[in-house]
């Protein structure tokens, strides 16, 4: 355990409508959109996109994708891709063989909004339990500040993002100032989840909504840790993967 | 167990930040600032204060008090009663003896801010340790769809009034429809707890606050179950204790 002085600090936004409430700037900003949007670009890069664009409409998504040479346009409104888009918002959709070198626009609605959101942050990095190792040593490594902001559903706490959020704290924890009742209650969750992360959001609203669409295996594929380690970072309006 | 049909809804408001993403017509909104406004409401009308008043501003509470035969104006800013006024907001200044047959007027920032918020809620009653079982016997018998909502500090997530609120879920759950995220997080902090509230909290940002003020013994006390079984209703501009 390293020393209490000069710990950089670590806090929690729990939504976006709280964000307004913690200071960005100089603050390494962890956008957490677990089902599904911050997992399916972790594992679009990881497989060789060459990077990913995060837009707010489908109609920005169908006319940036005309731009892009060799792009893919990808998102989903009610569980289904959206009219005019070619891809879904999976992580499972996007092998090696299909996504490689290619450029992924992705619409989706509260991951991309937060992003855009917290544009003045130093430093915006992509988390998700498929790289939740890859971002605890990054963030360890840096000594800045951090905000884990979950991007939830409509400005509404979820559970995943949250619980998220605690699994970094758990990690993380001895090397930062934790003075956010926020955080103390993220890790509250990861203790009561025992670490089965995939029961334990069954309790979640979302996972009854999303289990509605028949999407009972990508939620398996996005409480799965480590099988992407990368840290996607957003360069302009592109998120790459972190060499 | 009761069964599962017609059972009325159990939602969390996690910060007031959040709080136009719920319906609070039709429904119960119960109020909750346990350190310390919803303590001191609750201790000073069990011990037999006509009603409290609560109000947002110090001038405000000067204003009424002259206005009131009776009264005591009461409020803290900053650990320390306010200039102008008489008394603290510590749950333990209203003994019987004191408080019997007045009036208190009140100024809290986060609780009544909060309660001012709501005006709009079917029902508002006040929650806090002190009157769980009080108001949980209330809320299983009225029905009605239900609101707990944390007043935070400073629209920033606390601990103190979320643990409250995963008690009443533990004790409730059965009587409603709990399709919330904050009501299943409420309940997993409570979980974690292991019911050992006042050590639970000496992680939480308000224990460390107000315990530089020398406040500890006013935490215990917010944080002791059923001294003061009554429930709080507010009746136009008054709390009173519902007979």
């Amino acid at each position: 355990m390293s020393s209490n002085i000069h710990k950089p600090s670590l806090e929690v936004c729990l939504s976006p409508a709280l964000l307004h409430l913690f200071n960005t700037k100089d603050t390494i900003t962890v956008i957490i959109d677990i089902f599904r949007a911050t997992s399916t670009i972790v594992a679009a890069l990881d497989n060789g996109a060459k990077s990913v664009i995060p837009v707010a409409s489908v109609a920005e998504c169908i006319s940036l994708g005309n731009e892009i040479d060799g792009s893919i346009t990808a998102g989903e409104r009610d569980g289904k891709v959206a009219d005019g888009l070619q891809y879904g918002n999976s992580p499972t959709e996007y092998p090696i063989a299909f996504v490689s070198g290619k450029t992924l626009v992705l619409t989706t609605t509260n991951g991309t909004r937060l992003l855009h959101m917290v544009n003045g942050a130093a430093e915006i990095i992509i988390g998700s339990f498929l790289n939740i190792d890859a971002v605890c040593n990054y963030l360890i490594g840096q000594n800045k500040n951090v905000l884990l902001a979950c991007a939830s559903w409509k400005d509404r706490f979820n559970l995943e993002d949250t619980l998220f959020a605690g699994a970094v704290v758990a990690k993380v924890k001895d090397y930062f100032t934790v003075n956010c009742d926020s955080a103390v209650a993220s890790l509250s969750f990861h203790n009561d989840s025992k670490g089965d992360y995939f029961n334990y959001l069954k309790q979640g609203a979302h996972y009854k909504r999303l289990s509605g669409f028949g999407l009972e295996s990508d939620m398996i594929y996005c409480t799965t840790t480590n099988i992407h380690p990368i840290v996607p970072i957003l360069r302009g309006k592109e998120l790459v993967a972190l060499k």
